[in-house]
This record gives structure tokens, C-alpha cells and sequence, in this order.
């Protein structure tokens, strides 16, 4: 089966691509931003960008968003980490958490999958893990080089790709979402 | 002509009420929250709502949208003002400008109004001044005690409600929405 995946992302796509080539499926990159809406959960977001693209598309569609939850910030920055990335960057995170006994920190994602007569499904992935106190590593994106996973010596940025890729919130969705859709044939 | 007016706020209602009573409108609260989409201006964020909420009420409507844009940080938190207040609050705003050299900012609001036919008119307001070291002042709400308007010595939390709602930026929007409005008569 054809899926479409709405990314600007090149590296995120053949990562996908990958995943989904082993259940038979055909992965090919759609760009087609959807408006994200201001929700307090990845899967609000998810879902009604699902909708909103296959309103237009009316095809199977993928597309997934992620979030870095800082647990003594109440979450934040959540589901705002990329205007927050954008805005204060790695530097503001590491500023708010100057001097916190609590660093500890997770990164979700949501990954939803809608089928061509609309029905959705979606899957989340965590890694939990800890803020560390200055940037390390040129690898990834994002908050990639504050956050270290549990159980690593490395941040995001310092580890291999697919070592990341194994352990990290957006590889687990994927591998959820592809599980809960093996054996759907269309 | 009988306006709703979208707020979950009683004492927004009976500033906005009172301006309109001047040009001979009825303003009456509408409890319907409307999804705020991710976008990167306030004008975009109400004309969204404007036209989500016209769906469902084909009624004229109007909604505000505000947010404390801090220079030096890009406008962080901008639209996301009020997520951020909830998690970071005034301290954690504070701590990002611990410092800082640059401490200007400025309120921004957009009041927008959509008549019967589905016509929008937007208006925006501004209020410069400067994010103070402390929090000071117990009335208003949000970052209302670390702002502090240019030409004043009170922060907005300190100032008396008239003298606030005369220079701020949800005054000013206000004032020339109305104004824009004058004439209208359905």
C-alpha cells in the first residue's frame, strides 16, 4: 500500500520509509503543512492534523509530533518545544533549569496513521532521561544535545543514529504504529 | 445590533461591554471556546477563531487574543503567553532575564469582530515597557506584575484599572475596533 507522510524533514522520512518498507508498505513524502492547533497533548495535535490533511488528500496519511516534557517545569515546553526551540533554544532550557536538584525529563511523540476512509489510529513513544547541564554533541536536533536518556552516557546529539533510533520516543511510536498496522492491506 | 462577545472572563466582559455601549451595541457573553491554532501572530490566531466560531453561531461576534512579546528572547512567549504563564509563571520569566541587559518588551493585542455575513475586522493594539527584576503589585493577572508600561513607575499589576485599561494594548485594540466599527448598524 501507498502512504503518504506529511514532513519537511528528509532524515525523518527515510527513517519511516525504513520502518514500514519491512510491513510491504510504500512510504512517499507529502508537503503539505498542516495548522497545528494549541492543545495540551501530541495526540490532539495529531489527530486533527490527520483530519485536517485528509480532508484534502483523501489518501492514507502519516504524520507524527513530538515534545520535550521537563517534569519540574510542569512540562514545558511540550507541545510548544519547537516555537520554544526556536524562541529561547537549547540556552533557555539550560537557564530555567540553572541550579535545579530535579532535571529529570522525558521525550514524547505521537505517531497517527488515518486510512483512506478515515479511520485513525495512533501509537506514543517515550524516552525518559535527564537535562545535563551544558550542550554535548553535534548530532540530531533540537534539544538533542541537553537531553540524556536514562541508562546512557551520551546525549541525543552524541549518539549513533541508530542507536537513537532504538531507543528514542519517535523510533518506539513508529515501531507501535507499525504493529498496530501490520496486516492492514488496502 | 446585539454582540457576543467570546471570554470566559467576567471583567474583560464588562471592559468591552462598556466600550461598545458607547456606540449604541448590546455585548453579550458567549462561553464556546474556540481551538487556538499554532500560529506565529495573535491576527492569525483570532481569525481563525472569528471563523470557527461564525460556524457555529452566524451571529456577530468578537473575540480578543493577547500576548507579552520580551525583545531580547525573540518575543518569546508571544502567542504561547498563556501556556507558558501556566507552566513557567512570572519566575520563570524572570530567571530567563536574570542578567539581562536588554529587558524591553511589549503587550500585543488583536481584537477581531465578525458580522452576520461573515465579514472580519481585526484591529491590533501594542503597550511598550520593560520587564522589572521583581514581582510587584497585586491586581491584574498573567505577567501583569512584572510589566511595567513606559513613562509609568507602576507595573501593570500596581496601576489603577482605569488608568491600565486607558494605555494598555487590549484598551487600545479595543478603542480602535470600535472605532472601526462606528456606522456599522445591521
Amino acid at each position: 500500500m501507498k502512504i503518504l507522510f506529511e514532513t519537511g524533514n528528509r532524515g525523518k522520512l527515510l527513517e519511516v520509509r525504513a520502518i514500514f518498507a519491512g510491513l510491504g508498505h510504500e512510504v512517499e513524502q507529502l508537503e503539505d503543512e498542516y495548522p497545528e492547533v494549541q492543545a495540551d497533548t501530541l495526540e490532539e495535535v495529531v489527530e486533527a492534523g490527520l483530519k485536517w490533511l485528509w480532508a484534502r488528500h483523501h489518501a492514507p496519511i502519516i504524520i507524527d509530533d513530538s515534545g520535550l516534557f521537563i517534569d519540574s517545569l510542569k512540562g514545558f515546553p511540550g507541545v510548544y518545544s519547537a516555537y520554544v526551540y526556536r524562541t529561547l533554544g537549547c540556552p533557555g532550557i539550560l537557564k530555567l533549569l540553572e541550579n535545579a536538584s530535579d532535571r529529570s525529563a522525558e521525550f514524547r511523540c505521537c505517531a497517527g496513521y488515518i486510512d483512506s476512509s478515515g479511520k485513525i489510529t495512533m501509537r506514543s513513544g517515550a524516552c525518559r532521561g535527564a537535562i545535563i547541564g551544558e550542550m554535548r554533541g553535534t548530532g540530531g536536533f533540537g534539544y538533542d544535545p541537553v537531553f540524556m536518556p536514562e541508562n546512557e552516557i551520551k546525549t541525543f546529539a552524541e549518539l549513533d543514529l541508530e542507536r537513537k533510533n532504538t531507543i528514542s520516543h519517535r523510533g518506539r511510536a513508529f515501531a507501535k504504529l507499525a504493529e498496530a498496522m501490520q496486516g492492514v492491506k488496502e
